[in-house]
């Protein structure tokens, strides 16, 4: 199939691979680094992504704790080449998270306390 | 959070992690082994996961192409621990693939060409 017509800024189009969003950083809107993204929690009935799954905290890499964020809430920013939540740092103090080691069933009870207290 | 009342054979309750489906065998319907999912294309803006691109093909595991699979053809089979697509090896032979070191841009006119060569 012949692509090198296409425009090469629109590198992937419409779509973007999951591959690229997981390890992507994470930015407030004051632009402190929140975190990377380790992964999407995606709904296996309608396809949907739920959550991505930011990795945050720890000491020199290790030990990281993953919350999950609302997909909503999280905007691609092409300046920061990273995503932007609009979240003071302080926010994920008592935010919902969970060792890369004990990932909880994701359940509609989990579900909801995390749209909970993200206001949603 | 307390997450231990909920039914441990519901392990993620409605929702699945990218980085659980990326692995993941795709089989057919007669059982053959297709290849196994290398990653998702996700719209951008509706967060919606249109494609799973398998990986099959090349030798002794190199030099494997890629095939963006509609999303809404795989289902999950628990018994087998992997997708599985109601398609003939054979259809693969002139689907729409590439190399992983050439992700074409995916267009609506791509996307499109996919779609159409699965009859969506």
């Amino acid at each position: 199939m012949n692509t090198t017509t296409i425009d090469p800024d629109v590198t992937s189009g419409s779509l973007i691979s999951s591959d690229k969003v997981e390890g992507t950083k994470v930015y407030n809107t004051t632009g402190e680094t929140l975190g990377s993204i380790d992964c999407l929690m995606i709904d296996k009935h309608s396809g949907n992504v739920r959550y991505a799954v930011l990795e945050f905290g720890g000491f020199l890499g290790m030990n990281t704790d993953r919350y999950p964020l609302p997909w909503n809430m999280l905007k691609y920013d092409t300046r920061q080449d990273g995503y932007v939540v609009p979240m003071d740092k302080a926010r994920l103090k008592d935010a919902p998270r969970y060792p890369h080691t004990a990932v909880p069933p994701y359940t509609s009870e989990y579900a909801g306390s995390v749209d909970r207290y993200y206001g949603l």
